[in-house]
C-alpha cells in the first residue's frame, strides 16, 4: 500500500474534488499536491475552489480510500506515476468539466498507458437492437483482433457487448466506471467487471464506495472520449449518453464514428442524427474504424494500391468464428460472386484471408501486422 | 405537327447531336438553329463538330421524327419554346458531356418547366432489398404528398418504385429515359411509362427510334439531376448508376441525398460510400428530404420553433394509408410513447396530424402548404 505524504495527498484531493475541477487542477500545478492538500484542510483556498471543496474538505478519508483500492486489487494512478497517461489529457480544452482527472483509481494490474496507446471506445444504447448487438461484435473483433484496446462504460447493452467480445477474442478491455472501482455497478455486471479487470482495467476518477450519480455518467463518458483514440457509437436513441460521449470526443480534438442502420430503427435514430449534422463519421466496419483510428496502420496492406473490389472483400472477411462462405462473403462486400472468387486467392496469397473447407476469414498475421 | 423551318431545324440537330454537344450548343448560340442547320447539312463546320456530327449530318430525319413524336402523343420542347426548362440548365459546368441537352423529345402533355419546377429525383439499384422498396414507397409518398414532383429514370428497382408511388400517390411523376420515347424500354415497363405519359412527362433528350445504349444511360442520368431540385438515392450497391447521377447532381451545384441501410446489405453499400466521402447526405426520412430541397417550404411549420421531440414526431407521421398506432409513432421517431402521446394532439391542433380510431397519419394540407 501506498501511503506516502504524496499518494495520500492525491487520494484527499481526488475525494475533494470528486469530478474534474479545473480550479484544483490549477492549484495543484502551482503548488504540489502536498501543498494544495494542506491549503485545503486548512482553508487557505482560492476563492473559486472555496464553496466546491470545503464541505468534503473537512473529512480526510484517504487512508481509508488507499485501502479500499488496495483491498479490491487496484490502485492510485497520480500524475507523479510513469503510468500516468498524461500525454491523453493534452488535449482537454477550457470549460467547468473538461478538465483532466486529478487521479484515477484503477482495478487491475495493467498498464493504463499501455493499454490506451491504442485503445478504440464502442459505446451505444442500452438497449440495443439484435442488429446493434451484431454490429458490436462484428466491430469489436475486428478491431481487437488488430491489437486494439476496446474502452466502453461498463453499463448494459453496447457497453456490455463490446467488452465481453473482447474478452471472447482473448483481448483486453478497459470499462470506465461512474462510481468506485470497488462497486459492482450495475450489480448485474458485478462477474463482467471482474472479468475486466482480471485481463483489463475498471478505471474511475471516484474514489472507492462513491456511488454513481448523474452528472458522474456525464463526466465519465468525457474520460471515456479522453482514452481513446476514437469513439465509435454502435446503436443510439434519439436522446442517448453516447451523444454526450461523442460531444467529448470531438471537444477533445477526437474523430467520433457511428454506424448507420434501419431508417425505421429507433435505436439508429442517434446515429443517423450525428452523421447529418457532422458530429459523427459514417463507418460499417472495423476496418472503416482502424481506417480512422490509424490510416497509417490499416491491418491488411495499403488500400490505395488496390482497386475498390479487392478492398471491399478484404473488409467483409469476419476476424473471428470458422469464417464465412463465397456468397456471404459478396452479399457483405457489394462485390459480385464471380468477382469473390478471383479475388481471394490472391488475399490469400499475401496473407491476409485464410481459408478453412469452404469459410474463408480474415488471417491473423495480417490483423496485428 | 409543328414543322416550321426552325422546329426542323431543332429536331434536325438534336439528332445530330445525339446527346449533348457542347460545340454543337456554341454553334447554335452563336447562329440560331436554323442557320447552325444548313452549316452542318452544307459541311461548313467548325473544327471540333467535323467529326463527330458529319456521319449523321448526311441523312436528315426531321419530318420523320417530329412526325414519330407526333404519333405517339408527344412534341419536342426546343429552348425556342416558352416551356424550356432553361433556368434548370444554366448551373451546367465544363466538360464534354456537361452540355444542355440540344432539344427534349417528350411524351406527355404536361408542361415541362411547371413539373420541373418542384421536383425531386429518386433513382437507385436495379434491384433492391425490401427495405428499398419500403424506404422509396415512404419518401416518394411523402414527397409526392407535399406537391413535388418525382423525377427517376424509368428503370426497374427503385425507379419503377418511385414512378409507381407517385402515381399511386395520384401524383405526377417525371421518367427521363435513355432512348426514344416511343420506344417502350424496359419492355416490361410499356404500360408504366404510358401511366406515366398519361398524368406526366417521359423525356429524352434523343429522336424518336433512337435505341438505348451505355453512354445514354449516363447522359440520361445528368438529365434527371438537372431536372430535379436534388437527388435522393435510396439504395446502391457496391457499383451503381446511381452513384453517377450524384456525381452530376453535385457537378450542377445541387445536393445530393442518400438513405443509409443496415451494414450487411450490399445494396446499402453505395449509400454509406457516398455519405462517408462527403459526396451525399444522409437523409431517414420525407421530412429529411424536403428540408433539403426547400428548407424555407417545410410541409410543417418551422421546425427550429420547435423542441426536436415534436419535430421527431411530426417526421414520423406517415403521409398515406390508414396511419399508424401510437407505439409505432414512437418506434419510428425513438421517442417515448407517453411523450408521443402528449404531442399528437398538438400536431392534430395545429392541423399537422389527423387521427382515425388509433391510428394516426400527416394532415393532407399540412403537407401540400
Amino acid at each position: 500500500m501506498n501511503t506516502d505524504e504524496r499518494s495520500l495527498a492525491w487520494a484527499f484531493l481526488s475525494h475533494v474534488a470528486q469530478g474534474p475541477s479545473p480550479a484544483l487542477s490549477a492549484l495543484i500545478d502551482a503548488v504540489g499536491p502536498v501543498e494544495a492538500a494542506r491549503a485545503i484542510r486548512e482553508k487557505e483556498l482560492p476563492t473559486p475552489l472555496r464553496e466546491a471543496a470545503l464541505q468534503r474538505g473537512r473529512e480526510d478519508r484517504s487512508v481509508e480510500h488507499l485501502d479500499a483500492i488496495t483491498r479490491c486489487g487496484g490502485r492510485l494512478v497520480t500524475p507523479d506515476d510513469p503510468d500516468w497517461p498524461a500525454f491523453r489529457f493534452l488535449a482537454f480544452g477550457g470549460g467547468a468539466s473538461s478538465a483532466p482527472p486529478i487521479a484515477l483509481w484503477v482495478r487491475g494490474s495493467a498498464s493504463v498507458s499501455d493499454l490506451c496507446d491504442r485503445s478504440i471506445a464502442v459505446v451505444g444504447t442500452r438497449a440495443p437492437s439484435a442488429y446493434g448487438r451484431y454490429v458490436t461484435a462484428e466491430i469489436v473483433s475486428g478491431v481487437a483482433a488488430a491489437g486494439w484496446t476496446i474502452v466502453s462504460g461498463g453499463a448494459f447493452g453496447i457497453d456490455a457487448a463490446a467488452h465481453r467480445v473482447a474478452l471472447a477474442e482473448g483481448s483486453i478491455t478497459v470499462a470506465v466506471v461512474a462510481c468506485g472501482v470497488d462497486l459492482p455497478y450495475p450489480a448485474a455486471h458485478a462477474q463482467l467487471l471482474d472479468e475486466v479487470a482480471r485481463s483489463g482495467l475498471v478505471i474511475s476518477e471516484y474514489a472507492p464506495g462513491v456511488s454513481a450519480a448523474k452528472q458522474r455518467f456525464l463526466e465519465r463518458n468525457r474520460l471515456i472520449a479522453a482514452l481513446s483514440e476514437v469513439t465509435v457509437v454502435v446503436e443510439a436513441g434519439h436522446r442517448s449518453g453516447a451523444r454526450n460521449t461523442v460531444k467529448w470526443a470531438r471537444r477533445l480534438g477526437r474523430q467520433a464514428l457511428a454506424v448507420p442502420g434501419s431508417v425505421e430503427s429507433a435505436t439508429s435514430v442517434g446515429c443517423h442524427s450525428m452523421i447529418r449534422q457532422g458530429e459523427a463519421s459514417l463507418v460499417t466496419s472495423a476496418h472503416d474504424v482502424l481506417a480512422a483510428a490509424a490510416p497509417m496502420h490499416l491491418p491488411f496492406g495499403d488500400s490505395s494500391d488496390r482497386e475498390p473490389d479487392e478492398v471491399a472483400v478484404a473488409a467483409a472477411l469476419p476476424t473471428r468464428g470458422a469464417g464465412v462462405d463465397v456468397e456471404r462473403i459478396a452479399q457483405r462486400s457489394g462485390v459480385d460472386a464471380a468477382r469473390v472468387r478471383a479475388i481471394l486467392p490472391r488475399l490469400e496469397l499475401q496473407g491476409e484471408a485464410r481459408v478453412s473447407g469452404l469459410r474463408w476469414r480474415r488471417a491473423k498475421q495480417a490483423e496485428a501486422s
